[in-house]
């Protein structure tokens, strides 16, 4: 596709006011303050050559507003950085670009496109702005703050096995595919969140993440850990299922630390709580269970 | 390098403090308004593969940095999308970033490293913030305002080509390598200057953009187009040099509009007009000059 035709195609979506119809240099967004959020997502590496172009660029948004509802801010808008390539994968790219941003309530700031050598994988990033935004920390969590999550856990990691070929229901692999960032649980949560942030890499590795950075130990009662009624028809829900869960990453739930004697507004469940030391400690109904080797994905910087 | 590795030698980096240490997933920007701009190199497509990498980062930076200039903006932060590699190649890309940012007197705000498959031609995005701006756009020109350009023009394609064997000066070569974004002269002229933009594509091109976007045509005295001594002594300075010069691209030189009985506050040269219509007369020294079929670089969106 043409850097013209892509240009005027993405002139039919939902355009952010400051993108000054795409047609300047540089956007200029005039609130404040804005929490700023970037991922790149690489061909190959953070998503399949065969996925369906228009869920990739639905993951590529959602997952990058997930940082924005991890902050409990509104969703402003997003830069795009994209590689042009062949007309079907581009327009089907588009399709899902605009149907993401309409979901989100969101629109284009701007952005850059460029070409690449042949035979070079895709490499897309985007930026993503959220606005009006109290911003709890990652590593606010305070001693014998309970730690909890939104919805439920392991689903996108069962559905990446179902895209890779593992037999199984379309619902996990739609968790996989289309994320649904939470926004609107992440503005009400970061009135009274003492730490929050989304859960990206898997539950016990981000988890031991907000725990280091709030220079506290945190304990996740396994048991806790909420499966969907999915997730267990297809995987069960035994020590190896939950543990598969909480490691699995891709969830992009919200995870976040509060004052025990507190219940969240949102539909949420408590996995453990925050104490004195340094670590991650794992039981099941009363019982310390090992940690695993591999607490989530590492290739990500957070 | 590893991504460990990398953040530790970024953190030693000048960092924004809305960073927060590169420690947490968004960075928080109190400040409005902003201008931002993302722009995306692809190696083998706006570098060389044996391009020092030192000098790939200087430019990344101060080419978007350019873009913040044009607006007359503060430069605020930039966030860094990086594909990891081999260790030489992102320790000396390290200290060509600490150069640049501290060169343009900025900092890191965030961004995300990534692993690409291997043989993957690197490609790597920065997206800068800029501060405190009146923001000229593009389009803003009136009828009769002069059109001027800071610097000097065309020394930056005289350097593409010594970069790819051509005998010549150091100097000319440094422009290609490490522009230096006019982000001084942007702010003084920001309070004064109806449009402005950075010339990044050509001169001749650029102009003919800022035309359009203002609903004007423009015309431009090919002798008035400002070259450096460095320059004539390489390539001369009769029409076909003088054409090359304002065909060339990455300038990163500053074009603006001013009324005609106003003159600029920074050095800066008179290269013509705007009047009413559409497209771009040339002329030298009162006679027409038909225009060249190619304006300046046509890959890069604006």
């Amino acid at each position: 596709m043409t850097e013209a035709d892509f240009l005027a195609a993405l002139r039919t979506l939902p355009i952010h006011p400051a993108a000054r119809g795409l047609r300047d240099d540089a956007a200029r967004l005039i609130l404040a303050p804005l929490v700023v959020s970037t991922d790149t997502l690489v061909e190959g590496v953070h998503f399949l050559p065969d996925d369906p172009p228009r869920d990739v660029a639905w993951k590529l948004v959602a997952t990058n507003l997930s940082d924005i509802a991890g902050k409990g801010a509104r969703p402003e808008g997003i830069l795009l950085n994209y590689p042009l390539s062949d007309d079907g994968w581009d327009r089907a790219f588009l399709e899902g670009l605009g149907e993401v941003l309409s979901a989100c309530g969101t629109g284009l700031l701007g952005g850059d496109t460029v070409t690449l050598p042949s035979r070079a994988p895709r490499i897309l990033t985007v930026t993503a702005f959220g606005g009006d935004t109290p911003a709890p920390p990652r590593g606010g969590a305070g001693e014998n703050d309970a730690l909890w999550v939104t919805g439920t856990i392991g689903d996108a990691g069962a559905g990446l096995a179902i895209a890779q070929g593992t037999p199984g229901p379309s619902a996990l692999l739609a968790r996989y595919r289309r994320p649904v960032p939470r926004l609107a649980e992440g503005r009400v949560l970061s009135r009274v969140a003492h730490a929050m942030m989304d859960v990206s890499d898997g539950l016990l590795i981000d988890a031991a993440r907000m725990a280091e950075a709030s220079g506290l130990a945190v304990e996740i009662d396994l048991a806790a850990v909420p499966l969907s009624a999915e997730y267990r028809r297809h995987s069960g829900d035994d020590r190896t299922a939950r543990l598969q869960a909480a490691t699995a990453g891709d969830d992009y739930e919200l995870l976040f630390a509060m004052p025990a004697n507190v219940r969240p507004a949102v539909a949420a469940t408590r996995l453990g709580r925050f104490r004195r030391g340094t670590g991650l400690d794992l039981h099941e109904d009363g019982v310390a269970v090992p940690l695993p080797a591999r607490l989530g994905y590492l290739h990500r910087l957070d």
